[in-house]
């Protein structure tokens, strides 16, 4: 029985890695690994920042505890073998050069077996990422929760921006639009048409209108049926949350998901074959009292338990302490 | 097909009109117009500082984009022909020289044919409004959302002041009370007996235990039947929406709406002949990140899309981009 | 009939005891008692500063006023005789003479028949509470409201903190625990087992999941029926709310109660006998804006209508203003 | 010896009254009192929020302590007597109600022969105050140390607000203006030819460029000279200090004085027989940290250094503890 | 005599740009001509955010007012013709592009006669300021007060970032290094030897430490009699001044100027011929309570009266109020 | 020559360690090293919170960078093999437990001929460390830089507290107090006669207005000649700086050093013995931008310099980029 408490071991003490999983880039024995990815120069709207996101989602997973007793009464860090790798060595301005950064050092994670949970940087990062995993995954479909499709048209000369990730993803075939899932969306947009755009490339919309009207179980069993076992590049945009509860964001928009209706939608993907996880759009500057990057924190701690259910690491040993 | 994007037009670049609707008081043209009444004299209880609020709104409506593809894939601010007319010129103290200047800022817009959405400025620069739509409207009726009545009994050396203003409105029979309804009332008042005298009145309460306890869709069903298509003045105080939305508020009380929760009653009014539109109540010194402002701005552009409703301007091109 | 408003008495002047209550320790005609407990040397995790929690929560009930026309439309204050008996005079760093002073005061309002409504410091003032309404009362129950159980296995060098306050009070048999109840459990933990371990001291945990899946109703008819007239020691734990609602917490947990399903939880339980309240973990300096130490302010108004309805309290005189 | 610290008396318990002197409106036996002055609506130009000065200098207050052992090893609040009376009934809006209950606490005040140490409330409340100082001490003086002058010409209808109190002052004979001084002035206004106008009603303006260039010494040694044993109506706008220093005042103006500066300038008036001390201007919702109410409340401990020294109370026992 | 108040003309009312100067972009009749540059993506560093620096000093600026009584005791906007351009309409990634756009707008200022005084955006932006003001000034020198030279060597791939724009103004001979000055540089930097580099280029360096040994009156007159009647290019970066008046920058750095004195080295500047004001790198995400953006707005004012005392616009007229 | 720069290496970017120094325990090669202390418990009065001082100072020091032109044109931290050894294992509560970690932990650095650049925690952390140099420094004197002596007299239950640290390194003959001195002394404590005790123990004082009569010179030329080359303990308090700069400490003293003179006085104790630093007291929840953790970072830093300059490590190697 793995044990540690607030007497031996404070919160508040020594190096923030991810819940203080080790700092390390070997991955020989991990499950996952944590990778972070302070990228931001695709923030083209308004709001930039989320280069520090990185760190302030380590700053606040301090907060986090390894149990959960009704959830997930094992340390799931440790379960999956959990490694925090630091952070991909991009620089500003060059998106190009980031981008291939981006996909070697995901892939080198990927191609090792292991899943990689990212953290952004802004939305932009996805589509690097999407490569990487596409290669290893190459039936890979998309799930997709946020409050904007970033599925927008482009230009040649701006192709790659936070808002055309999920373009370049269909066009480059990277996932399998038609089985892929926009979920969440919501709110204003610079252009009209939007919709139809991103249904021409073949993707599934999910408002968070319909979804509410629909109900979560329902919208769910229609993921999995669609889904099953394929691989899934699973992407939140920290944005899909209430301004309430994710201030911290570039491009808020009013009536998201509350903590607990964004926390049971990820519970709701409990046996999909998640390949890798993708959490975005912290903007440290924007946010007030770390709350957009402790939820941020937090649902990638959910996704360590949905990791863990998948690969049968859920074990609770029967030891009462 | 109108378009605009981050790349042509980043929001944070020049003049923060509502939206960056264009700064003008001519209403040639006009199917509404945006002006604000930074006066919060009648702030009696304690958090004043409303007179800011216009300014902190416009600033915060640089974070709407003109499309919503779920709800108006259309551009509400060109299809309304919207202009903002910039601030009434009150100035602090004298209340009654204020209400003047207000009614008469106001009685221009509605004579002229076009819909005023109002930004606040604290709740007693509701009644010159009302006075001002009156005139062109007989049979107006008030839709007021609101943790508070504003119906409170006065003294006359303290006639006029935030909470008084559909006492007035009743007794100056510039509402039809027994059409008019508070929707939202919740949290404790300084008064005893609150209720009787707004229903002595002809007001009808529905408290926002009740909204909830009967579901909103039976509510707005009553609104509907009762209003009809007589014109309706909308009135939105800021502290129907819950602190953790809305911090930077007068009066602010816990338990009310969501922002999810205030949207979707919006969008149920469309159909009604919503002639005036008023959102007061923002105090920035007391709100933070801007969020109350933010919202505030949400919920003007939800009065566009429902003054294109019931206009008929809600028309959508059908060229693909 | 009792009459104040904003005009004759704006909240922002004069002392802040809680919701202009006299500041008085003489109890002779009161049927409550608000008492501050500025003790945060339990805190062991992170987050310590609950020692200016009582102040916060003074300051911030100035936003409170006294009577809520729906809820309970007389004055609760002056209906309960209420005095603020200041703070406890506990210092720093000496947990267990705090823990005689605390238990010292508080039994000194139990035995004058009077109920206490304190406002902690952190968790851990809950338990010499315990003890000290234990001695007048032999037939306790608890129902504590929190997103942990504070029911951790201890070692003897650090028995006392703010996980173990109802560890202890099961062990000295405070209460009993087959009839009290951990409501609103959620989140991460530092020990594995942890359900286990309070289960096997008798405890009902009910979830914040479990609670939401039941339904409230269902939940609030288990209490109802296992509790009866039996007196309760009701406690809450702000951290029960979720972070978007009260940040200012010792160890916030995303997911928890919204300000209105908090609220409706306390109504819900009208008719009980409850004998004492605590509310605890305000953290001033991890709030923004005051907003949990409001929350706090306005959950213990809600409170002393639960005092009043049990006590026969809530007559509202006919006279119309 | 007289002793009090940390370990008995933890400055965050208790009421919050000014350095937790006596919450008391009983004069016998006190040389000083405070009173606080909750009233904002003489603010015309900006930021309005000084309503809530008084509280918030309470507050922060907490965090000085009896002794300085430079200064003054005695404790200067036990020496005076001081207590603190609490607010004065002003309520919002009527400006000539409100000077008349200033003028009338304050006089009872005076002409007990106690020293008030006042705050603000927006700098329009100083008038009253010399009112009701100047009825008892008819050959008054004042020093002024501000940002401004607040000695601007008025219309009849706006007669009374906070930037003409010192030309009435001057035009109802209540100090002698060849006397008097305002001291620190600085920065921008609303009107051209002001120092002409300040300087036709007979006062002397020495502005922060002249006070550094002549030195303070010198500046200091004018006023001694000019005013003598004269009584003096100390008076310090908190926007004097720069907004590094005081960010939450009306009128903040850049270049103003450092803590230290200010703490000086107020020293060199020791030998000033002052007869009354007004702080004011903090307006809470425009600080941050609490610190230009921090500052304003050690600001008023050095006016209780200065009264105890020209009161002959500066003795330190010479008991070591 | 031009007159304006606090009665009239409320600071809060109406469309904020620079300190109400009119919104134009007709030069005719102008001198000087605000301009807004929302650039950013020079900054490699750490903190960006600038982009939004123009709105928010034309927010802050709302808090200054026209008359000076010490300084220049007449509206310097009007004396000036003074208009507000707006913002150059850069977008954000595009570096060359960007540049193109802003020497095109500020050659369009400079050619016309006019004096600009920009807002920006990081320092980058002053390089292609400067390309079109040393089009009209072919012997240009520049003084750039900041914490940092910005003439760091580059490589050819970054050329263009906000730490390379006066190496690139030597190299391209925009300004005359032997007559400029760095002044104000303090702090750590990313590169050795940076001074030589700084030197080689032909560069003076006064850091902050030689200014404060040599004195300030000194240093002005090395800078007066090197530069004699040669036109400016003076440049402000709010990184010259320390974080606690200025936090909101993008590379704070501690012991830098007070708001005095900035202002008095400012002022010292009586008499060059300033053909050009540029104020850059206020990050308002980084800021807190608008303090940098307004330090910034003060400076800017105190560049219009440099402007009008060189241009003998500084005529003060006799009628007294 | 050693490179680096915001293109290869951009400071967000990364574990944050001190100044990105390897986080490594290994001494050997060290000159000196860095370690947090992240133990509050000490800290009675008021503001507790420098637990997590540690963390919030290592992320302030990622916008410190390894050159300074001007004081020191090489990297301190490579000079002197610099490490961040991480944080002492304290946990809250148990002062005499975490005292014997600390000098143990300190005691191992110092043994190792290393000099420990400690990041607290509160003052009370000091006694440990001075526990452990002295073990290795029989002759240590301390210089004290702080706003209070942190020499009272004490009762045997509480002889540990932040404030009586240096009254046991005095009884227990860890430093010379005759030597030693207390800079910058002022403002109110808790007790009479402090003074006298203080000088009783043998200890100099030198208050801040003492320092800036005397000037800074002089008094820096006492210390040189009075300590020599004794080893010196050097305890920097940042509550010696003015709130205005650190706001973020546990007991604030308005008129303390500026930024500069803070730094200056450090410059000053150029060719000490320094062979230990202390930096305490950093509470980084009443800290707002990290500004008292940033000047904190900034500290060690200018210590940094101090150690290579006495070591003879500040060689600038001659090569120009």
């Amino acid at each position: 029985m793995t044990q540690s408490n607030s007497i031996i071991d404070p919160r508040y003490r020594g190096p923030a890695t991810f819940m203080k999983a080790p700092a390390s880039r070997d991955l020989a024995g991990a499950r996952a690994a944590v990778l972070g990815i302070p990228f931001d120069c695709g923030t083209h709207a308004f709001r930039i920042g989320s280069r520090d996101g990185p760190h302030a989602i380590r700053e606040q997973s301090r907060l986090m505890r390894p149990y959960n007793p009704e959830l997930a009464d094992y340390d799931t860090i440790s379960h999956l073998g959990l490694v925090d790798c630091g952070d991909v060595d991009v620089v500003p301005g060059r998106i190009e050069d980031a981008f291939r950064k981006i996909e070697a050092a995901t892939h080198e994670i990927v191609r090792a077996g292991v899943r990689p949970i990212t953290m952004g940087g802004d939305g932009s990062v996805s589509l690097p990422q999407m490569r990487a995993v596409a290669k290893c995954h190459p039936d890979l479909v998309a799930v997709h929760i946020d409050s904007h499709t970033d599925t927008n048209p482009f230009v040649e000369a701006e192709k790659y921006n936070a808002g055309t990730q999920f373009t370049h993803a269909a066009l480059e075939r990277l996932v399998d639009p038609k089985s892929s899932f926009h979920i969440g969306i919501r709110g204003t947009t610079y252009r009209q048409h939007g919709f139809s755009y991103v249904r021409s490339l073949g993707y599934n919309i999910i408002t968070i209108n319909a979804l509410f009207e629909r109900g979560m179980r329902d919208v769910l069993a229609q993921l999995h049926e669609t889904i099953g076992d394929r691989p899934v590049y699973l992407c939140l945009d920290m944005d899909s949350f209430d301004p309430s509860c994710a201030p911290g964001v570039c491009a808020p928009s009013w009536g998201g998901f509350t903590a607990r209706e964004g926390i049971n939608l990820f519970r709701g993907l409990a046996g999909l074959n998640i390949v890798a996880v993708d959490v975005n759009t912290v903007s440290p500057p924007h946010d007030h009292m770390g709350m957009a990057a402790f939820l941020a924190a937090n649902m990638m701690y959910e996704a360590t338990v949905l990791l863990c259910r998948y690969l049968g690491l859920d074990t609770v040993e029967d030891v009462v302490p």
